[in-house]
């Protein structure tokens, strides 16, 4: 099918425990929309701690390369939508109010579900 | 595509090795199932150490939370079909009889290729 | 639907430093294809180590089992594609030189994104 017409969904699942597992979400996730599709990442387990204020300018994927920051920068300016999974915040200690700002969108855990379905592609990472 | 239509399949691929990766499979599942979904998990990799007599009531997700044995009675109350994949009781040096007792459906490994061909989703958690 | 119609796209995502996951990718890409589907691997993160000259054949998914090299030769012989995505290499500091000379197809982030939507099936292992 043709990624402009595409619903990427993509289930962000690792957080500061495997620091090089962390920008490949937000990778991906910009190189789908930027090649048109709708892309939105769920964020559920420890990926939600990426998400707290302060925490992705300190970890890196790769040893002297850019923070997980910039990759969160990179896909929220390509279009990417963030979904935050309620339980995750719970699992992690989180309160909505420590998140940054760009995110205005909570779920809950059927929303993975939901969402999954009605996607064209669904990756984990 | 509407939840009560659709067929969700959930790969479990952690164990006792990443105790809070654990619980998610079960989450997701019963949560698909209480939406009439269709659900199953099947287990590969450690995982299949979950379904080991006496193991999951050990596991925690989270510290100061449910064991994943609740978790798992939870998504068997909900309707969840367990698949256990045989190579992973051979990686995991189980045999069948040290299974809990709900456990009725050793799969081998091409169930995963054929049952995820049919699935309207699939997660891999 | 018939598995011989079948696209099936599996997604490796870990390498040396997860060896217990390292035969996954290439067992059930092994089994889809004795079935007839059309299967190809695509290789992200760390896994792309598993494709570096020397390094497969002192990996092993179970202590005393096979090396992982076998996986890779079974999974070779029954006609699994395999695609490593430059990324992955400019994060493991290899060039395409030092990768086994089975692997003639680099390919950059978008394909996962353009195959993933083509395939019938996703597994990220």
């Amino acid at each position: 099918m043709n990624v402009k017409d595409a619903n990427v969904l993509i289930v962000a699942t690792c957080g500061p425990e495997a620091p090089d597992r962390c920008a490949a979400p937000f990778f991906f996730a910009q190189k789908a929309a930027a090649m048109g599709a709708s892309v939105g990442i769920c964020f559920i387990l420890h990926s939600a701690l990426l998400l707290k204020q302060g925490v992705a300018e300190n970890i890196y994927a790769k040893e002297g390369g850019r923070p997980i920051s910039d990759f969160i920068v990179k896909a929220l300016d390509a279009g990417v939508e963030f979904h935050v999974c309620d339980a995750a915040l719970r699992m992690n200690d989180i309160s909505s109010d420590e998140l940054i700002e760009e995110i205005d969108n909570l779920v809950g855990p059927n929303f993975l579900i939901t969402k999954g379905l009605d996607a064209d592609l669904v990756l984990n990472l």
